[in-house]
């Protein structure tokens, strides 16, 4: 439900879509697996479908940026050099990513029987954040059929906060997790929508801000203090017809948005931007050596572009929001965003 | 003087050097000239010396980040392979810099008698934005002698404002211009600074935010409203010891401080940032093939990322706060910050 | 007119188009001005038009790849962020650059009285080599009406080797200059056409292969040894409709055509690539915010990668095939290929 | 053993090392596990150990080039960030990179106690190529004790050929797989070595060019052509010290050796540079912040630059020649380059 209005917290100039998550992008879907056993085991997966169809078969134009690259996020070599996604997107435990790019291979073979026989192999798209401070990691607790079960699970409708992959991460101080907004953008007199998700895991208790204002000190006056690392993956979707240079632009703008809710990129966190739109597709097969695609005269990207910070920021803020105060590893205690509000 | 106590800015939580400027570090010097005839002529040059001794003889290892690349900044490519800076920094408006490089290259020429003869080349920087809304940008109004002049100038005391390459500058709808700030960090138990200058000419008028508080709204409403269209160059230089990998990601967090001063590295802006260390000189002819130099180990070098975002953050305000308002090209008038304070 | 049959040269397996020259794709022209004054001065400027109309007004979409970045080329950082170019591309000798750029931004405010006054700047394209061993290149002898003039000659036919800003280049131990070839693909069942054009002056002598076969040996055995330092230029056009992403993939493989004439991309080589496709325009004032652009099925994309390698292959060949014996600076005697056939 | 005497192929003109292979450099070791089973299965694992301490403990630098990004490797991301590797190098084929990495994950946890628990995660750096002409890659058999036990195989003795992970490999239309080389660059007087291993998998049928010369057509005339998918995984060692950024350039190099056998970095070809120096160490604990590093002066780079280049080119040779024929999956028979020569 991203940011409602019962939060009293609003970001932004924007409008945002009709349930202000990514999944107001039309075709994308969500799910998540949510690990908990004991104190100990606070982790997961979640799945992003970028459409309903046969994602090898009808890819999504892609791009990337990476603010920050400390991180083991996988398959971006690919999506650099193509352009494309062609797989779900799963995101879940750093450990675990070896785990969800077998179970993400294992699910891709299943669905096309030409992978590695007719045609060549498939790129797996996996991201990551470091969830040892609540979770054990060591454990590898994420099993292949919690893989099988996120992308099962994908739905318009998911939940915010400590939940799926962000079970048990932590950001800012507080509890992290997964966090979406969305924002709609008129172009040529039609409505298009730009979404975001987001895990969030990053940044030092102390200094979050919310919509520009410093909200860290009297957080932090409140907590024990402990040096955070972390990372976050932010996803960006929209239907709006870019190119493959113009996703990296706003992957760029993730940057911005994350910039303002306190991170200055630290050294330990691996801040991942991912783009996609699902106006430009492009088929494994295709008759025709020449393909048709559009784009955004870049005079007119600016809405876009401020959009896609905007939606991030506020995915970041909301994935705060709706992570309540988890109890984890070695009896370690994250509060809640609410908690202070 | 940077921000000092008098303007009741603060920005972030960082220790200033001992004149808040980015002479702060040892050997650095700035020079401007100022250019301004009638109301249709507002530009200038402003030089960056990076040491007092021969830059093209002993280099300093830098590197950069490209923020948003509608710029014309030149130079990059090499400082990208080899890692160093070679030349004075010059700065002056879009369409003078190649009178300006022209001049650079003329000065090290002089300086230089091997260049082109019993050595290779030279590579002259030179940065810019687009002073074209209070100068009569067609005129080419910068000459030769005017980049000389300002590398004659260059001392650790100089002015911030609507001075040099600021002459003719807007940013966030207000006059913007030359701004510095520097930050100490301390490392291995001995201090070391940080300092930024920045040109800026960015962003629209409504965004301005000032160590978080959103200050746009009230400034627009006394305005004409006009889209703004611009760019930032911004430097930084230390005498801590980095690699070129590392200046590289102080140069990211220069968008740090971008993104909290208001920006979203819009379309139309070229946002650059160039960063050096005094600490790590390269020879131009050196006895031995291998060479010793110094880098911070990552993993403590969190103060240097921070310090980094916010003295950019800082010096950005500081250009504000510093520029009057100027009356410009077709009386175009554009106000300085301190009529809203 | 490439290598003919005459010069009992071949390179690869491709078939080049009609003259074998980048002017064989539709409205590419190419101009020179050679400078030769004495023994002391062997310069010029050469000049490449994308097309015939304004190229400001009707940009044509580009990408460029440094494959060694020890050079000075101008431009780049904004083709880019924006995937265009918007000016004729000048190219002339590394100390010339900053004079090329003043001359072109004259040119470009001469064609479009918008600039800098109802619209931004422009991005001038400059690229350079330098001549320093057989031109006084301290003399900085290019004018700005040596630029103007070049764009004026731009012709469907123009001269390869020592003439225009190849007059005094040096390339693998001989003489040097600009060369160019073609090659026809067909996509769809259409013939489509890629051009290069270089712009040699890279290499050390003893180094020169021609279609595989190591052929500098026996040059090296006929010529006083001397280390050269240097660069290339390789520009690649094309009617074929690429995307920036797809540009960028065949500048990569200008660097297999250079590497097969001997070239290890030596440290003092500014090897620079740059391509555009005349089938993407891209409006400077655009109606709409979405506009239409087509692409290649990258799965079908191998003979143009394969084409483009070839075509700068043949070009750098065609450069030393056509380039005679040159007395320069200092009496210096740069043999011809030819010489050596 | 490299191309030994006997083998009547000689690459370029520098000096290799005691055995010619990238152990050459002291501390690397190698070690495979071929999987065989019947026809269908002809897969393994290769891993290379960059010294013979703990690695995670001690960093070695390091930097990565795609030279063509159809590729599927992990680890990327971080390399470049940190400029640093902390495991052991893993390849293995495109399917099984989950389970390599979930293998070396497991094995590092194993190594070191405080991962995740008093300190941060790791990074695991796992390459692949496609190997499913002659394997059963759908099959996923390449299990986690493979990779443990070809870490375990390391060693300064390896063969190469069909062997490791390279044991279903395929390269311009001939058996591919393992290669190796070195060179030796003397500096300031002492002899220093770059070491190359490739892992070959590209290219089609009648291209391949040893030093210089045209082969391909001779074999292929006497083979089935089918059109040949591939990537190639390039690794380079050395003990000379070099910078990241050094490291970065000496990676571009393996392009040009790449290029000389025959490759023109097709669409399909997922060609990766690695390249580390054992003489840069990064420990995981520094009680400093400050560290010391050594680098090459740029102006005396070239012959590592050339060696880098020559020795990537002669392992990708080697690799042919030591590859016998192999009948693979649905019987095909892929020809060892030794029947034609």
């Amino acid at each position: 439900m991203g940011l409602n209005k019962e939060s009293g917290l609003k970001i932004g100039r924007g409008t945002p879509g009709k349930r202000n998550l990514i999944t107001d992008v039309p075709g994308v879907k969500v799910g998540h697996v949510t690990i908990r056993d004991g104190a100990d085991v606070n982790t997961g997966v979640t799945a992003i479908l970028p459409h309903e169809g046969n994602i090898f078969q009808d890819k999504v134009m892609a791009a990337s940026a990476v603010i920050n690259g400390f991180g083991k996020t996988m398959g971006l070599v690919q999506v650099e050099e193509l352009g494309t996604i062609e797989t779900p997107i799963i995101m879940t435990n750093t450990l675990s990513i070896g785990t969800a790019a077998t179970a993400l291979v294992k699910y891709m073979l299943q669905q096309n029987e030409d992978i590695g026989v007719k045609t060549g192999t498939v790129n797996p798209l996996v991201c990551e954040c470091n969830d040892g401070r609540l979770n054990d990691i060591r454990g590898l607790h994420v099993r292949e059929e919690d893989v099988f079960q996120a992308i099962a699970n994908c739905a318009e409708d998911f939940e915010e906060g400590a939940v799926g992959s962000g079970t048990g991460m932590c950001c800012l101080g507080l509890k992290g997790g997964i966090g979406s907004a969305s924002r709609v953008v008129k172009l040529d007199g039609q409505e298009y929508t730009i979404g975001a998700l987001v895990m969030s895991n990053f940044g030092g208790a102390g200094r979050l801000m919310i919509d520009g204002r410093h909200m860290g000190q009297e957080i932090k006056e409140k907590m024990d203090e402990e040096k955070d690392k972390g990372s976050i993956i932010m996803l960006l979707a929209t239907d709006i017809p870019l190119s493959e240079r113009q996703l990296k632009r706003i992957c760029r703008r993730a940057g911005v948005g994350l910039a303002r809710t306190g991170s200055f990129y630290g050294n330990g966190s691996g801040d991942i931007a991912i783009a996609f739109t699902t106006a430009n597709r492009v088929p494994h097969y295709s008759k025709n050596a020449i393909i048709d695609m559009k784009m955004v005269d870049d005079d007119k990207i600016d809405p876009v572009l401020e959009m896609s910070a905007e939606a991030v920021e506020e995915a970041i803020i909301s994935s705060l929001y709706h992570a309540g105060t988890t109890t984890g590893r070695a009896g370690r205690v994250q509060r809640g965003l609410k908690d202070f509000l």
